[in-house]
């Protein structure tokens, strides 16, 4: 196994399995629960589940797969707070969306070689990223594994409370 | 700038950022904050804040870079859960030992090559890592980045709510 390959592995073994976290956890959430707030006063699971899914569309920009799925998502879940919107796409919706994206990105993400996950990502230009070479796909990866076990050490507070979290 | 230096600089600057995230909710917070619960029912600050010490800790077992700092911590703060152990260090005692086991794991860290970060973790034998050359040490600190993300997330739940978390 080349040395590429080895990084390219740990990354996305860590993005597949936090996503099955994610994933889990949300089986385990019904639509009412999904309508209750992490903590006193702060953002709602179905905000939190909106949020995932614009963050997860936005990367297809990022990593040059193509253009958004679901662009009409950003503004709610990105861009405003939560409760800022009244009119918010349903659990059902946002579940079935989820999923979605979840599919179409991997499709794109396990298309791609060890050598183009080095390449630079949309969001640096190439005089920059050829003094910045760490500016590259596999980052976008990395910071959005973070992203992803940062709203799921939250959402997993909305789940009956089984084990040490 | 070699691939595997790309790559390490990659983690390592999430690692950085990471824990700076964390410090900056943890000086936001005094240690009364700290004796609160992050939701209701669910694990208190200084609980958080002794397992993130605790975690870091082992580090220094996994990445071959010698004994434990704090091995006393591994039990109340890993093995148990909040609340079942009922003699904690107080949160001063456990943000002085919070600062310095980064410091002294940055120490550690940043004398690294990045060959080195490649090089099996203490918890994988010769034979598997041959097979199995993700299992590096730099595979360590992808999961404790992901780990130090997902527990931001909740003890930031503590800070008094200024922006959209």
């Amino acid at each position: 196994m080349e040395q590429n390959e080895v990084m390219v592995k740990m990354v996305l073994d860590r993005w597949n399995a936090l996503n099955k976290n994610f994933d889990d956890t949300l089986n385990a959430l019904s639509d009412a629960d999904l309508q209750r707030e992490i903590a006193p006063g702060r953002n709602r699971g179905i905000y939190l589940l909106g949020h995932m899914v614009a963050v997860h569309d936005d990367m297809l920009r990022l990593l040059d797969f193509g253009n958004k799925q679901y662009p009409d998502l950003y503004k709610p879940f990105v861009e405003s707070a939560d409760k800022a919107v009244a009119d918010l796409p349903s659990a059902k919706e946002l579940r079935k969306q989820w999923a979605e994206i979840n599919v179409y990105l991997s499709s794109k993400i396990n298309a791609l070689t060890p050598a183009q996950w080095f390449e630079k990502h949309t969001a640096v230009n190439a005089e920059d990223f050829a003094k910045e070479p760490h500016r590259n796909k596999l980052n976008i990866m990395v910071t959005r594994c973070t992203h992803l076990a940062y709203h799921h050490g939250q959402i997993i507070l909305l789940e009956a409370k089984k084990h040490n979290d």
